[in-house]
């Protein structure tokens, strides 16, 4: 693998960058070529999800404004909201340090978890319980139309 | 591996929830035994970095409040600050609907990331570059003592 070419941002002022094209072609994909990918909804800036994407759900997602994934289980894109109808629109795509996560700022509409929930970090540790936070704003037979 | 048992979860109600000591037994950990951790400074909701925990990190982050990340390229425990003196308290962990990724809500001390920036997501996509958006809190070698 060559050169991370990201991390030459490291020391770099704000405002000043890299050419993107060169950028993607040299991100830490791990061995199934994916990153993850953390969306946070852009205006209350709740965490909604994490999931993975490779460079070209990443190239899609850029050029359409809607966020595409990379389904691990099914072994295909994964464009958010096709089978319940709940996208996610990019307003922002950003990346970490060392390039090896990205982070969307994203316009989720309704629920982003598959069981009916805005987001998927419903799940809170409380002493020795993992308590549920939130009820589902759809039901999810409902979601997926069954 | 056994059943996944935070997805008993998925149906529950609001204020519901499974004992905490089965539920981290049962975690889908990856092949090196770790589970990607998102770190959200609790107030300002601003989602300051990505690391990873195992089940050790994540029961000492519990028991101390302080985070503990395992790190992959060192191969060793990473008590956040150890070195820069920037430290994670915790004020909550959450798991998404799966329990294959943590959401931290955390109170960092000064900056989370290594460049001195508070957080790491600061290359931000713009058309055809990759511009950082913001300058470091701290000169890195200041922060390291270099």
């Amino acid at each position: 693998m060559g050169e991370n070419l990201i991390k030459r941002n490291e020391r770099a002022a704000a405002g000043e960058g890299l050419p993107w094209e060169d950028v993607v072609a040299s991100l830490p994909f791990n061995e199934r070529g994916l990153l993850p990918a953390v969306a946070q909804q852009f205006d209350t800036r709740e965490v909604l999800m994490m999931a993975w994407m490779n460079r070209e759900s990443i190239e899609e997602t850029l050029r359409t404004g809607r966020v595409c994934y990379w389904s691990r289980s099914r072994g295909k894109f994964w464009r958010k909201g096709e089978s319940s109808g709940q996208v996610q629109n990019l307003k922002e795509m950003r990346l970490d340090c060392d390039g090896d996560t990205l982070l969307l700022m994203v316009d989720q509409t309704g629920p982003a978890c598959h069981t009916g929930r805005r987001g998927c970090f419903y799940n809170v540790v409380k002493a020795d319980r993992v308590v549920v936070d939130s009820e589902p704003l759809i039901d999810p037979d409902e979601l997926y139309g069954k």
